[in-house]
């Protein structure tokens, strides 16, 4: 079936009413209409432009006419195959009330009928952005929408927080929630609605404590039958003694051949995410998908910039499961484990979407593919890939072919989840020479 | 079945009596037992320590006593189960000729009784090590053990030479031979001898002409089905200038939006190959496994070390497929493909085996997986290393866990053939602080 | 981090205040131990064994020593590392109130404190086994322990109602809720405890309507690149003619070619499931795993058993996705999709747990493997029919090979969804010649 | 680069000297052309039309015309891009032998020259067809286009002969040849070119002997991680009793739990292949390819036909690996090896080809998918199909995918080899409604 867009109906009228404030005497602009399925939401897109009494624009990218006379909308929007959306509505106190009939041109003696209520994406604030110190003290399992937004802010504020570790930990090795990445957040991000991308730049990814825990596992992904055998006994916990003075991570009781062995410092965030789409449910904090997640990327470090593509009004950013390093793969299952000090700040892109998550660093722009094996996230990398030199920089298929042959650099972010990830990286100095299409 | 080693008989014959002068009063060394099987040839080792007639050692591994009367040898060697290896010969102008019975614990009614001849492993020729130019005239399309060898060289010397463009144009862009990676080559390596590994040292991989080949395919692999729908009609050549003064290449003819892309050039060899093991029909020049081959990773450039298993007498090394530079995998099917002036060196590392190719940096030690899925190539490069730390470093597995969980970087060096390709680098950084074990 | 079993604790007691009512004189028996982890809820199972004062058994597996006085309980258990898990609690009104302290051998200095409760599995009733007549108005959209059981049966009971199809309609063709697979139930079955094995018996799998909805689709998992191409234009509805009394399906507005083309009924469910471990987010009724799910095997038929682990007490039974006929695969994502009239009943297996999801027809046991690829799929697969002939038949590892290489009979179940699932089927022919260990 | 068909050329002249007589008075017919392309032979196919001294036609499947003067012919084809293939050449004795000039639209400053011979394949004889018998005295290890013929066959005749087992033993347990599917053949079948479909139709696969050899190990596709530890000791041959009078086999020695194991013979043929095309190295007799080969698939039985696409003239067939049974996959690298007793007939499809293997039984027809791993290999039989329905039955894209996804069934051949192969069957009663193409 086809994908929906739903969060449970109660969130999006609660933040939009704190958000949006439709100017006095038009509906133009960009509304997020709320559509009753059955009990569930699907939400759709709607562009209005009044003139008078008249209304165009469309309804979930359909070219739509309407009308508004008095407080009364009407509007009908036909699809290409011929299709139809007809809505009925009032407008009272910035909310639109309605129903929108559905006509498939498949079946068309059974239009459906559905419920709706529509607010206007709120336009970005002027002023001054605002600097947000934010102390976390619920700490969520699921990436879902229907978790309450601990904060709202807005594009090109900042927030200072922490994250406890992946087992739960915070700075002071209290335990705070049960373990397996449990997150800070989620942040109501004013002005994304679905469709939206998200911009998260990390400005801060520091320890905050002198210890991570890991393991000496290799995981399934990672053996073969020889292999296996060979690692049949493994399985025990390893402490880490995490050195900021010297940026050294050093095991705390070192194994017979490792007592001078040492690891550069790289701390990094396991999981960035914003909540799904609700054409699934609301996964777990060790999932992984096209709304980011447990990504495990050792590139998403600080100075990196994450692009997630938004889901639900106010995209509701999570960010949890710092590393105090992690070599590609994360093979042990666990990385050097850690709480963090994060500081980041956030931006929307309004009406562009992309495909699956990016990041972005000083050298390079990397797209990542998440899938069930190595060879369908190789797969989707590119896809995400060729879609950002597409986007991006308008180049044409056979450009796409030309520029990945000769500048792709790829590398396997993670195999330890049910999503392996691999990346396509492309350093910036190879896009110097093309023209990039403005944001 | 049982792995087999085996080259025709005529091969090692001519090569070892060239080479191989057992000393007058004594059998002691390491002896090739060139065996029959029905036609075929397979490749014992046997190393022997002669004490008056008194005879010690090894055959394949398995503990062997016996004696020399005269010219007469008898051995008898036992594996652990309780199997026998029972030979006899005549030693005569440095070669034993006879018989071994094979008696397997399973079926001890029917052993097997093969013809064999054996030569000693010439020991390392003293004296300053010889630098070869060779202007080569033949050039190979499958990394065969029949094809007669083109030069032989020592451990310790040096050959410079050049290749042809994987069309088989040379650098004057005339054709020699019909296409898909044609070699120059084999090289016969002395004192290499099955089970040891070859090691090729790469001290000149530089450009010998202004141009190069490639397309702006995309390969099944790199495609998803949107991917491929978006890319159908792509599959023309692409013709790139070579600007070695200035360190790049750019299209020739560059399409709309590329008219100011170009690329670091970085020339690199697609192949480096010995000849495979009998235990499977000589490959095309396309193909790579644990002999190496058409591995088409964009690190084996000027400066690089390749390290590949020894299958037969001589090793028998080819060299290919130049790119002037290529992305991570290949993406094109074609790089930059072109002619190219190369200068290497060998060595041999007698009685040690690596069970897949492995490349050595400046900077990063590199062990490859080669197989038919990126999943399956990526559990191919992991165990790769874990066997490089444990017999190079003496790690237990814990150990390697912790090694590969906190330092493993993996990419992906080829998806364009019938075996992709996967490399675990390991930093040398990291490996100042282990101990390595003497080669 | 280890593997937990969860669910919200409210259900739990609940369920259980219904259900377990421990004999006045003892607390021998089976318990279900609630434990709360920072809010969550951890499931562990307690082996009890009264003789006056003193208890023996055991507590998640672990050798247990305890005492009883007056309502005061005390036990020690002890794992093969020298771990410990204590716990002191009161009995009263057959619920055991207190708190266990958790002692990790890797880090004795910081044991673990958590209140529980513990509630005693019932033992099973006697009398005539009951059938109920259930007719659904409510259909969940997740697999999830957190939902309310719509039904409480006892083991050997039958039930019987109807599924809404994959898009939320009804036999009346009536849309009852949003798409995607939603389900009747669930069910929660008396006595099924998390480490025991759902048996679920499908006694009538029928038709209760004339039409099933299809498309034209091929899924990406199914298409090389140039099938992509090719198929690069589909995604059609196309609505399928059941007719029963021919025992057919036709396409209702048939293609040119196809005009004379009718496919056997043979009506299934595609989800039959028990709610997930609380290891995860209750997954979507998209989704499959160890618990079931969404598995689209069509030999999950009327006639046929379905094997699922239980993870939560009752198990909770879900089932859904009707398809009144399916090839290997679903390769259209959508099969012929319908609704059904299904009766069942269940059982089940104390004590004993399986791996994965396994079925039994007259002809064949049949284990599945569900994964990211079918590679994967496939080596699940086999491990499950592994484990079964060496937990049902006693086979060694040698046996078990000589059985799988000659019997063993694969097909692949589905390729639609994020888990890709293959069976492994051995016909009972075979299994004659064995000796099953008694239930 | 582009695929290319090539034998050695002594081959083919040798062949078609025997067999192609042209008429008289007219070059009308099907050539094969035989180009010498810097020293490998390269094949083209052409076709003539002779009226008068005027020639039509095409040349590699691009549009010719030509003349004939005397014995001087020429010929100019243009692909449709607009390059151009222009021949030259003189009949004598019914061969052209002369030089081809191509000129590709892409760089047409360097046209190409190559010198050809070309032979008419001969018209399919009259008469009777033959029955031979053939005693095999030479066993092929390699898959090669340049064995020698051990007998010619004509389309339509028949050919009783032996095979001997996978390890080289015959049918009285006489070490032949060294093992690894040593092969009977190759039979050169007369009028088979390259671009046309070989059938093969097995009229009798029957055991010559009463044991089989097989072992209990499990190949590393088929365990994960868990599995291979449990696995880790196995790998011990087994022997196998083989009635033929109860139709049963039987382990020699069974293990404790096996004494009563038995499972019913079904004797079918591992290796059926033709000589690939010389786009690549001849394969050893363990791999697969289109071309057919170690295809291991347990339902080339007596009473099936194999269909394989033609790479030279003459086809080249070769048969071998017998197995008295077979699980789906050969899960024990080895299935239960025996010599065997085989008939077939032979037939050729002219001008027809196919993508790969495909087998046809009284009740299914089956395309088989054979890859680097299951997943490739599944989206190989699945284009397979889709390809035989479309050239078979004239269904449309839409129409394939219906069928399919109603239809498809799913097994798994083999995963103990390089590649993995999957077989997608449907039955024929669902074809019965379809309308097949003329062959």
């Amino acid at each position: 079936m086809f994908l929906m867009l739903f969060v449970p109906g109660i969130l999006l009228a609660k933040s939009a009413s704190e958000a949006a404030l439709p100017t006095s005497d038009s509906v133009s602009g960009r509304w997020v209409v709320n559509t009753d399925f059955y009990g569930a939401t699907i939400y759709f897109r709607m562009e209005l432009k009044q003139e008078g009494e008249k209304l165009s624009g469309n309804f979930d990218g359909d070219k739509l006419e309407g009308t508004l006379k008095g407080n009364t909308l009407y509007f009908l929007a036909k699809d290409e195959e011929g299709g139809t959306d007809e809505g009925k509505g009032t407008l009272e106190g910035g909310t639109i009330t309605g129903t929108v009939v559905f006509t498939h041109l498949e079946d068309p003696a059974h239009p459906e009928t559905h419920k709706f209520t529509a607010e206007l994406v709120p336009p970005r604030r002027a002023g001054a952005a605002q600097h947000h110190e934010f102390v976390p003290t619920t700490f969520y399992r699921q990436f879902s929408a229907a978790n309450k937004p601990v904060l709202t802010i807005a594009p090109g504020e900042s927030v200072h927080t922490t994250t406890v570790d992946a087992g739960g930990k915070d700075e002071k090795g209290v335990t705070r929630v049960l373990g397996g990445n449990p997150e800070t957040g989620p942040f109501y991000v004013e002005t994304a609605a679905p469709g939206d991308t998200l911009v998260v730049h990390l400005t801060r990814v520091r320890l905050n404590r002198n210890w991570a825990g890991s393991d000496d596992f290799l995981v399934g992904r990672a053996v073969d039958s020889d292999l296996a055998v060979k690692m049949k006994d493994l399985g025990k916990s390893v402490r880490w003694r995490l050195d900021a003075e010297h940026g050294v991570a050093t095991p705390e009781k070192p194994a017979e051949h490792l007592t001078r062995y040492s690891v550069p410092l790289r701390p990094m965030l396991g999981c960035v995410a914003v909540a799904p789409g609700p054409a699934q449910a609301p996964p777990g904090t060790g999932d992984s998908g096209r709304w980011g997640g447990n990504m495990d990327f050792n590139e998403i470090v600080e100075g990196a910039t994450v692009y997630l593509p938004v889901n639900v009004p106010g995209a509701l950013l999570y960010i949890g499961d710092g590393h105090a390093l992690q070599g590609d793969g994360e093979l042990n299952g666990n990385a050097l484990e850690t709480s963090m000090d994060v500081e980041f700040t956030v931006d929307v892109i309004s009406g562009k979407g992309i495909p699956a998550p990016r990041v972005e660093s000083d050298t390079h722009i990397m797209a990542m593919g998440l899938a069930g094996s190595l060879d369908d996230a190789f797969r989707g990398a590119t896809a995400n890939m060729a879609q950002w030199l597409t986007d991006g920089y308008k180049l044409t298929p056979s450009e796409v072919a030309q520029v990945l042959g000769t500048s792709a650099e790829y590398k396997v972010s993670e195999v330890a989840d049910r999503n392996a990830g691999m990346v396509l990286k492309i350093n910036k100095e190879r896009l110097k020479a093309l023209t990039p299409v403005a944001k």
